[in-house]
Formats: structure tokens, C-alpha cells, sequence
């Protein structure tokens, strides 16, 4: 079997991964014979998928991710460093996008550490590009699982900028087995000894974001070139009967409660 | 002192509780003498904030959200439930906002369980709006701050739809206690006893969404009206000396880690 066909042979048993959302899915599609026109779009001009893209370089994007982290802090800067790239070179529909807006998505949304901005910022990317797997194609959905799995299990940061404000030399690197904020951030600072506020702490966050920007367009390349496979490993709803992480036991230790299953 | 005196009085401090994000924001402004105009916008449209907005009634977008759910589910409901009334009423710039791109928020991102979508729609919702507050107001901020912790703290499902699909006698209601999916799917899973999967769940989702839609126009027209005043009493940076939730023991139990503190 191929990789191609692997995939294909993949799709059905990964349609019914998401859970509920995926069944529900499945039923409204049934349900309406196909909704690949939005019922709400007015003219449709940012609602067609897939956006126009372009090949871009990861090593460009990383370094704009960099800088913009210091201006729009993590979730903005992974989303400017591919948009402002596309406005150059396609114009609309990224023109409108309006990316600064998603400032928000730093420390985890406003400082709540819940999704790392990074890879909120990726998923945005991929999804508005790619469109919602109720569009058509599922590979927005699986870009941001890979994206969320490959941040879990890299050891970050991993990109390093021409010139860093820091030398490199004094950031370790961590790997968070999370995607979330408070657990990767949380995870640095201790193996730093060195607090939040901390100009380390904040080059460390922009080189994560600088990171996820360049293994986000290495894969939105592949993804462009039709070479594109998913590579995310679980499923939590599933193999668990309830959305999650991978790891059970980091948080709950020996105690994990079983989800109630049937039906 | 007055509550627009006492909130004028906290914004100082307020401004130092994202840690790294406000501080840093708060250097690269007076860096560059002020970012009211972002560096990269080519024509502005959708970077000049606030966006035009006009008054909504609550329940009727709940009732949107409740039918939406069924086809974006819950992050692309609350958006759409906003935005697509306001493509109505107001025209651009919603309407080139891609809501429907954000199916993905489903799950806490695709089926990852970190932030509700739901929370996650309605902070974006109140961004993309109102604009970051490196662009000059903090209301975005604080909306989102004070959705999160509501969304904490409300015995949910809260809204009932006009015509609900469950019996809503046989819906629980929960307190989460966070805005990430997993715990708050989790939690209601365990009350009801019923799974993921279940007609009941989907619909305690779908009113859950509903019921975040309906919390954020009224804030929203709070806001719209000069009246807005945030909510929000926790800040975890400030506080703790981390990004996180109010509730630390509720996942480290009695071995709360102490963040390294200092500069």
C-alpha cells in the first residue's frame, strides 16, 4: 500500500475521530446533501476554499515571526509571518485578514494559559487557508493536530534567528508534552530557574513562535505540492471517549477516570 | 470613588498582570512612539479598529449559535452568530471574515481538549472588534478575561433554546471551574454519566455555545454603550508569576510548584 493509498484507506476511520464533531458532521452533510457553499457567505470571497497560496521559505518566516513576536507577541506573530507574506505576494483575500487583531492569544489567551498562542496561531493559519474540513478537506484539521503534536514533543526552542536578543547559549531547551501554555512555559522557567518576566523567558517565546512559523510553512509547502501526510499519532475521542492531550497520567496521575463510554 | 474612577485607577495595574506580554508591549510603544497604525496594513480596512458595530439582542443570537452549532459547531457557532448578523446590519468588514474557518476551535482545537471553542470564538469575536491593545484599548483584553472566568464560573448549560433538540429536563448543568474543553466536556460527562458521543452531550454543547453567545452581546452592548466594565478578578502573571487559571490546586492539588520570581 502506498502512502496515498494509506491515507485514503486512513480518511474513513479518521472521520470518525474528532467525536461528536465529526458524527455530527457527517449527519448535517447527510442532512443538507453537502455544504460546500456556506448558507451565510454573501459574496464568498474569503469563504472559497482553499485560499491562493504560494510556496514560501520557513527560514523568511521564521525570521519575520521573530521580530513580530516583539511587536504582536505569539499568536499574532505566527499568523503575520505567513499573511503579511501572502499579502505581498497574492494580495486578497489575506489583505482583509485582520491579523493583528489575534494579539490576544498570547500567554494562552490574555494570560490564561490555556493553548500556547503559537499553536493557536498555526491552526488559524492552516484553517483559514485550507478551509474547514466541513468545506471538503480534511487537511486543516490534520495540520493542526500535527502542529500541536510536533510542539508537544520538540525539544523548544528549535529555531535560531540571525540575531538574537539573547544569546542562544542561555536558553535551554525544554519539550513540553503539552500545547498548552502553563505546562510548556511552566516546564521552561523551572529547568531555568528563571521567571516570566525574564528577558530569557521572553526570547525563549519568541523563538517558539519563530519555530512553530517555520515547521507550519514547511508544512503548508508539502501540503501545496499535493506531498502532504498527516503524521499526528491519537485520537483522543476515540481511544479515550473524551477530547485530550495524549498523556493521561502527566496530570492525573495513576487515577485516570474512565469516560463514560456507549451508544 | 466611582466604578469609572476605580477602573481607571486599576488599568496601571492591570497593565503589568499579563507579565512578559504588557511589558513588552509597553517598551516596544514607547519605543516606537505608539502603534495606532500597525506596520504592515496595505489598505487598512480591517486594521482600523473598532470595528462598526451596533447593538444586538442576546437572545436572538443565542438562537443562531444553537442552530449553528449543529452545522461549525461551538467556536465557529459563537463567531458566526456575531458576525453573521452584523454582515446584515453593518457589511464590511465582517463580511470577508472567514468564520466558518474556524470549525476547527471544535473540541479545544480539533479534539485536543484545550480551550472551550466556545471561549475561544467569543475572544476572538471581541478582538477582532475592538482590536488589540497594542492598538489602544485594553477592552478586548479584558472581555476575554471576563468571558473566561463567567464561562468558569456559571452553572452551564445556561441559555434554553427556543426549540431545543433535548429535553432540557434532561440536560445537567456543571461548573466547570476552566475554560479548557476537556475539563468542562469532562466534568459534565461525569454528572450526567452519559458519553462523547451522546445526543445529550452534543446538545449541552450546542446550549453551552448558545449560552457564551448570549453573555457576550450583552457585554458587547455594554461596551457599544460606553457602560462596559470589566468583570475579571484574577490575574494569574501578576499573582502567581505564571500564565494560568485561578484555581492552581485544582490540578496540582496540595503540591503547588512555586514559579521562579525575581527582575
Amino acid at each position: 500500500m502506498t502512502k496515498k493509498e494509506k491515507r485514503c484507506a486512513d480518511e474513513s476511520r479518521r472521520s470518525v475521530i474528532i467525536g461528536a464533531g465529526a458524527v455530527a458532521a457527517g449527519m448535517t452533510v447527510a442532512h443538507l446533501g453537502g455544504l460546500l457553499t456556506p448558507a451565510h457567505a454573501k459574496d464568498g470571497s474569503t469563504e472559497k476554499w482553499p485560499w491562493p497560496y504560494v510556496k514560501l521559505d520557513p527560514t523568511t518566516t521564521a525570521e519575520i515571526c521573530y521580530e513580530e513576536w516583539y511587536r504582536v507577541f505569539c499568536g499574532a506573530a505566527v499568523i503575520n509571518s505567513v499573511f503579511n507574506q501572502l499579502r505581498d505576494k497574492v494580495g486578497e483575500p489575506y489583505t482583509s485578514f485582520p491579523g493583528d487583531s489575534f494579539t490576544f492569544l498570547e500567554g494562552g489567551q490574555v494570560g490564561w494559559g490555556t493553548i500556547c498562542g503559537s499553536a493557536a496561531g498555526a491552526n488559524i493559519v492552516a484553517n483559514v487557508i485550507i478551509g474547514p474540513r466541513i468545506a471538503g478537506s480534511q487537511d486543516g484539521h490534520h495540520i493542526s493536530a500535527d502542529i500541536m503534536q510536533w510542539y508537544s514533543e520538540v525539544n523548544m526552542p528549535v529555531f535560531v534567528p540571525n540575531k538574537p536578543r539573547i544569546d542562544p547559549a542561555k536558553i535551554v531547551k525544554t519539550t513540553s508534552q503539552s500545547p498548552l501554555c502553563h505546562i510548556s512555559v511552566g516546564k521552561w522557567m523551572k529547568a531555568a530557574g528563571l521567571p516570566l518576566k525574564s528577558a530569557e523567558r521572553k526570547d525563549r517565546c519568541a523563538r517558539v513562535a519563530a519555530s512553530t512559523a517555520y515547521r507550519l510553512v514547511e508544512i503548508l509547502n508539502e501540503w501545496h505540492a499535493g506531498t502532504y501526510e498527516p503524521t499526528d499519532t491519537f485520537k483522543a475521542a476515540a481511544e479515550h471517549g473524551i477530547t485530550g492531550q495524549f498523556n493521561c497520567m502527566e496530570c492525573h496521575g495513576d487515577d485516570v477516570p474512565e469516560a463514560p463510554q456507549g451508544i
